[in-house]
């Protein structure tokens, strides 16, 4: 066997790329991390700190390209910060018994221009603050609403098309969750479909937050995306601690992304249903709900040409009644959540090399009671990457 | 200190390698990535699915090369996947306590060609099917006489010498398995034979499964290996559940393997013997078993000229009658296991990029009893990696 | 985007380095293994083994540049093996949840030669054996100085001010220790000074153990920290068991380093005090001391132009008398410690591939009872890395 010559190339803010001579295989290698120093006050009268976050909160290593052929490609990330493994040995969960470093680990296979079929882990087709990368926000963190409701990584079978006004998604997968070493009958079912009425964004302008790119001309993309969980065992689904009974759980998503000239406007509302959303062991004992209930976000961002960005977040979720005022489940009482965000972000080297800062306003509401307690915070992180 | 040019290569499958050209190092880098999607029916007349498997099943890295001489040589492998890592909260063992990332990382020395003397952690000297790669297996997972009676990986010292005609193998190891904190004074020994009377395989092809190189001549190997654990502390030896007793446990493992132009046969015999194979806690209310019994596995396969592979396995493991009929214990009753599988297989790029589809029927005999109870099943996996 | 050819490089013992043509980004790829094969008698009178540590040590990947500008620089270091993960299940932690494998993760900002300021998670600037790799030790381990009293790895804000003849080092970190999820409202604060009378050593030779570079003129290195850790709520402060109060804690550190000519002294002495050391359940059924008390660290080591190594050691913690005599808590009874330590290395390819033989000796001394027992070790190690 001969030995053959590898090219190593760059472009920026992409990584490093090996590609072989003879066109056998690619891999592209990049980095990333996240450092955070935040604090939270006690309440929105005593503003002394409660508790402060002092992390890494993310490094991640991606591994892309192709191998055999351009059309046969992988990604693969790992994910090695002990906050984004996903697992914490207090919840003593019998599903999520192990960490999760892989977050990515799918194989595509693209027949022709814009048809996609993987095979393997990555996101689902969901709400679109998700699919965006963790890398590519302009908060330190997605909304509250992403937090509840979203419907995450899974592992199974994925399809696309992509046109230049519109795109379908699909999904077949485990409904588990990220690399769960069984699941039971029930699988879980994804759709998604979304309309760009203005034609593509700028070198996916549409799956990063902020208008970097500065749009040209309007661009607008409506997203729609629906889920069923089929015999669900987590309280998120596809994430969330151990429910004592399998469940059926359905996950609807809209969301609405607007750029122009660094401008950017983002709308998202969410909504699960679930038959039983309150699940309890045989002896009544112990209790875990589903929340069960609506989420709407509003981010809206205005990059200058200096590369700094100024972005308003409003975000809240609310649950139904039956998971605050159930007769049959008294001590079952989730809250509403709403957060009010402001956040400053200098671009350095797009976004792989940011500075940002995030001041921050919570209200917790209690539905039942009719009482609500807020609390200030603040976030400074810089995330660096290549 | 000046900065010295570094080449970089490839050879077919063998990913990228780094040389420097003052040959000080060289470091050579692959991954791979298995996606598999699995289902195993409720029994033989009911074929609903009673589980799925999606998950990645593995995702490694490996790092190989030399170091300062090409006769000081170095392996690293990492596993990333869940299912990889050996190690489940809900087991809760005292002796394996977190989890294992590390499979491979041993320093060699070659005094002289055919010699290696290795220091660190890698598989054992045993079963053949255990020291193939799980990356050139032509079945999706290894046969049940490998998951019950291997002695896997340890960590000590290793010493090899190969000849064309013959190759001898052992080693000296801790007996606690992969990466144990502490290990007690009980150690463990390994020693293999192997002869291969029409002289060496093509390029390894004796440690890969399947008869993807063609042999033009016929190739035989015979291979025998015996291990002794002294004071093991798992059910397995080096892998499996804390045993309430330390016991000393010995593995026996016969294998053949035959292979000519494309059509390649795999004999293996297993034996493990454990002088109290039923260990128990000083209430006796908890029991741990040993696995002690025989294991048998038949496999033959035609590789076509396509890449198009056809292969057949059956497997046994039959448990000795003091761990199913023993007066001492009644409520010990280990079964006997039995697999039918027929596996075919698509290699796109060698073992590198493939596509298997494997079916499986699966017996289980309660001999104590006399009853049986068989279930169905059907793997889909495709392997990626350079 | 037009793609742009990078270049790669490699210093001896530096790795891999790959630099942008267009000076964007750059990044040093190293790796290192350490194995070791040990044994501790069961006393210093009967030498049969009573436990063997035959394990991979450490496992690291690190990755070293900088992005954007060369003023903006960043430290990845990952640590992959069982014992370098700083988790363990057995100790069912409430604030150490999971595994560690971030061990440096820290982005730095050179605004002017000699001036760094950094974010993120590394070491503070503590007793300087912690500080020094475990890559550039000269014995297998650190000693029980460092094991007891280090202030280890923490988050947060790091400053340093490197001048020919002295440095100051300081730090605002959380506290808990490395990447913690939450933390109290109690950081910690360190502060570090170096004075080298003799001016600076050779490339950071004042930061490996032994003198491989063989320092032509006599060089001195003398440091002195000091930790305030406020709210501590490990044993070790970043380190350790649960605390069941939090408490504060103060740990000093003075250090002198004396090199020429292959010769190297290096001199330690540690103090941990604590206004609280024994915490305590609400119950009194459960007790958590912090170790208070004083250590000091003695090694001398010669290092031939063959590069054969001659090492000696003696260490020993001492106790203050509130955790072994203390009339309110008689079940604590913590012990004196004593180590005197023989190491031979042959360093083959400078620190990255080394020989380390050592013989120790351990004294446990009961203060309480005026008891003392020893038992004899040794450790065979390699390490290899690029």
């Amino acid at each position: 066997q001969k030995k053959i010559d590898l090219s190593i190339l760059t472009k920026p803010q992409r990584g490093i790329e090996f590609i072989g001579k003879d066109s056998l295989f690619s891999l592209r290698l990049q980095f990333r991390m996240q450092n955070r120093a935040a604090m939270l006050t006690r309440s929105d009268t005593d503003l002394s700190a409660e508790t402060y976050e002092f992390r890494v909160r993310r490094v991640r290593l991606k591994m892309e390209g192709f191998v055999y052929s351009p059309k046969l490609t992988y990604k693969l990330q790992l994910a090695f910060s002990r906050g984004d493994m996903d697992w914490d040995m207090t919840q003593m969960s019998q599903v999520n018994t192990s960490v999760n470093i892989v977050r990515d680990a799918v194989i595509s296979y693209e027949p022709w221009k814009n048809v996609k079929f993987s095979f393997g882990q990555t996101k689902l087709p969901g709400n679109r603050q998700r699919v965006i990368s963790s890398g590519d926000q302009q908060f330190a963190d997605r909304s509250i609403v992403n937090a509840t409701f979203t419907i995450d990584r899974d592992f199974g079978f994925f399809g696309a098309y992509k046109h230049k006004y519109f795109a379908i998604l699909g999904s077949l997968t485990s409904g588990e969750g990220r690399n769960s070493s069984q699941s039971n009958s029930g699988l879980s079912y994804t759709g998604r479909v979304e309309v760009l009425p203005f034609g593509s964004f700028t070198d996916k302008n549409d799956y990063q937050e902020g208008d970097l790119e500065r749009e040209q001309k309007p661009k607008l993309s409506i997203g729609a995306s629906y889920n069923f969980n089929d015999d669900a065992v987590r309280a998120g689904g596809q994430l969330g601690r151990d429910l004592f009974v399998k469940t059926d759980m359905s996950t609807l998503s809209l969301d609405l992304l607007f750029k122009y000239k660094g401008f950017a406007l983002y709308t998202e509302f969410m909504q699960r249903n679930c038959s039983n959303p309150i699940t309890y062991t045989s002896d009544s004992l112990s209790l875990q709900p589903v929340y069960a209930g609506n989420g709407f976000l509003q981010q809206v961002s205005y990059c200058f040409k200096s590369n700094w960005e100024i972005a308003l977040r409003y975000a809240e979720i609310t649950p139904f009644s039956s998971i605050y005022n159930n007769s049959a489940f008294p001590s079952i009482n989730l809250k509403k959540h709403q957060e009010f965000q402001l956040g400053v972000t200098k671009y350095i080297y797009g976004h792989r090399v940011k500075v940002q800062g995030n001041i921050l306003y919570q209200l917790v509401d209690d539905l039942k009671a009719r009482t609500n307690a807020g609390k200030f915070g603040a976030i400074f992180q810089i995330e660096l990457g290549i």
